[in-house]
């Protein structure tokens, strides 16, 4: 993995000169380790279990091609020039409505779009966190949410899971002996739906105690649902921000259901927080790409996100099920895996006394057998004092994403990789 | 104007509860004036000669649909996908030879892709500027970069200009009286082609000399140049970035030459600093719009660019024209303004002794006569201790932005507002 501190020791002439300048938050940076294997996933023959990119083979492009030209035609002088800093109001209406499903009722003004839900991540921790506050996040986390707290020089303090997410009362002892510690818990980020990296889904009867909780600790919610719209069988669990919309902000995506290449999210906020979080998006972006809200708000509203949403959580249940039955067949044995309803990821745990105690060092070979895949030590935060470096958390993990790959090609992949394990 | 401490002060419920735990930053967070009076623009009768939108009736919009069709027909499965954190390869590519016509020459690994030229601005602020640190500006500037320094806490200086911009020996000597202070100047911002707000234009023969005192003072140049291809004589100054490619970031746009609504913009550093400006913007948005950077690639490369260039810079032309012309007519004795050779914006400054002694409390009388404007003083930095309540920075000034009024509005609008005056 690009290491940050190898980046800043590496550098000559202008670049080290320049980067004697850099202010003491660039020592956080934190490069993904996904993007790292971007460039090995593209080799000719290589099977990516890497990236979670999401199926675009089924979206209607003929169609959305169409769409796109008659809104540039007839709206250009509006999609083409600069827009609203909180957003489209027609999509930011849309999402109102589109929120229902999960027993949200936010209103127009509690509505916020950002330029993908990682903006949305980056505003509110930018918003509430000064250097040293805590962040507290799930055991293993999305990686490029460590990065977005690392950056702002938060201090991340992740919460094991178990097999149904976060145990509340667990939540709560921890953020009662950071305070004890005389720490600003500042917020819990958590992905309640099919989480990244281990597709684990917060069991229905945890949510209400777990916002509770936080709430009476005086810890902001933090809920990242990406995911949340492609449960295999089509359920949609109840949203944190549902409980009690004072308690929890809430990031939305269109990335999984229609394009990340668009770059289009949103956020729920109470109102004036919200405001601030828009004046904060404006500073990065003036406003969200205009033209990307309007192609995102004609597929939700001329239908094509129902069928297709239908269609791609079917594809994605069946290459579950390739990834769990290859699994099943290949790893060695005590290996074990979630089992996921809905999303992209699973998540292997070795044995102990496994041929590989560190899975971040089978990566090599795993290339060299024709197969890639994310160390489970991407998902935790590394910076903390006292990490144990023999074995560090996650190392015995992996997570492997079946998002983009044919049935056939995961259980290749499968047992490339566990010939290497 | 909408104010933050009001907007602090004034919270209740929910949001007074969250905006306890707001990182101390949030003090610093600067709605814009210019989106601030959007809403008034966009009132029926009002003329506005506030906001600085690109004029895009010039635009081929049905061109410009076809080919974002054939773009998702074809090339789909790419464009709307997750692209790379360094931007689109080819789009890059373009940007290298584009800048030869500044004297520019950098390599590949040197752009890197935004979205927006804002972005640009964030980023290396983000990199480089610890709370505190100082950052150098023109006197007046872009309000927008002023929301961005404040809002990662950096101390503001802006340094006066005369009519050819920046005088470089002024500039070493502020740096040298904050070095003697015990300050630490981490960039100057500068805006060299027909300035935000003021139109003018850093003189060719003081160009090297700039970079050279910032350069000898160990002070980095972030020079942005969203309006330099938009000269009304087709001139194009060398950039201050092909003087010294180790002592400058260059922040380039499409917003004004294209679109802004699609948010695509670059930045131009030696090769490891820009990789720590990818790894910072991965963490705020992952990637540009990968739809948005290939449509700005058709349009360039497909000769639209060219010659909507050439057409819409008379169009600006004639139109400043228009506003100095009737600004000749209709001002009061002693008003002087900037005679701009391109860009969007002309700049008032009353005489001494004038009826309005502040142009802000002027606005609301502005508006009822059918016109608005934005007040000198939203480009000034105003959070400094020791500014002058009676008459702060800008007091006596206007901004007067003729980019997307027709000719016959512009006199209207200015005979309106000498009315007030």
């Amino acid at each position: 993995m690009v290491n940050i501190q190898e980046l800043m020791a590496g550098a000559t002439g202008a670049d080290a000169r320049l980067m004697r300048g850099f202010a003491d938050r660039a020592a956080g940076f934190r490069p993904s380790p996904v993007r790292d294997v971007f460039e090995v996933s593209m080799r000719p023959g290589i099977i990516s279990l890497a990236g979670g990119n999401p199926d675009l083979e089924l979206l209607p492009l003929e169609k959305i091609g169409e769409m796109a030209s008659s809104i540039i035609a007839r709206e250009g002088l509006e999609v083409l020039q600069y827009g609203s800093g909180a957003g489209l109001e027609e999509l930011a209406e849309l999402v109102c409505s589109f929120m229902e499903s999960e027993g949200s009722r936010p209103t127009l003004d509690e509505v916020q779009m950002t330029a993908g839900s990682q903006m949305g991540l980056d505003l509110v921790t930018k918003l509430f966190t000064d250097p040293g506050d805590v962040v507290l996040a799930e055991g293993p986390t999305y990686t490029g949410a460590l990065g977005v707290f690392e950056g702002y020089q938060a201090e991340v303090q992740q919460v094991e899971m178990d097999e149904h997410g976060l145990v509340p009362a667990q939540v709560e002892e921890r953020i009662k002996a950071l305070k004890a510690e005389g720490k600003k818990v500042k917020f819990l980020y958590t992905i309640p739906n099919f989480q990244n990296p281990t597709g684990v889904t917060l069991a229905d009867d945890r949510r209400a105690e777990l916002v509770r909780v936080c709430r009476e600790n005086d810890v902001l919610v933090v809920e990242d649902n990406p995911y949340g719209q492609l449960g295999f069988d089509g359920t949609r669990h109840r949203s944190l921000h549902s409980y009690d919309p004072e308690a929890v902000i809430y990031l939305g995506s269109f990335s999984k259901v229609f394009s990340p290449g668009v770059r289009v999210g949103w956020m729920v906020a109470p109102p004036r927080v919200r405001k601030f979080l828009q004046i904060a998006g404006e500073a990065v972006t003036i406003c969200p790409s205009v033209l990307s809200q309007r192609l995102v708000l004609g597929f939700m509203s001329e239908g094509m996100w129902e069928s297709h949403t239908r269609k791609t959580s079917k594809l994605y249940a069946q290459r579950c099920r390739a990834v769990l039955e290859a699994c099943e067949q290949h790893m060695p044995a005590g290996t074990e895996w979630t089992e996921p309803e809905g999303g992209f990821f699973t998540w292997l745990t070795l044995p102990e006394g496994a041929k590989v105690s560190n899975a971040e060092l089978a990566l090599p070979e795993a290339i060299d057998a024709g197969v890639v895949f994310v160390p489970g030590t991407a998902f935790y935060d590394d910076s903390a004092a006292g990490v144990d470096v023999t074995e560090p958390a996650g190392a015995r993990n992996l997570r492997l994403a079946f998002s983009s790959v044919a049935p056939e090609r995961l259980s290749e992949g499968v047992s490339r990789l566990a010939g290497v394990l």
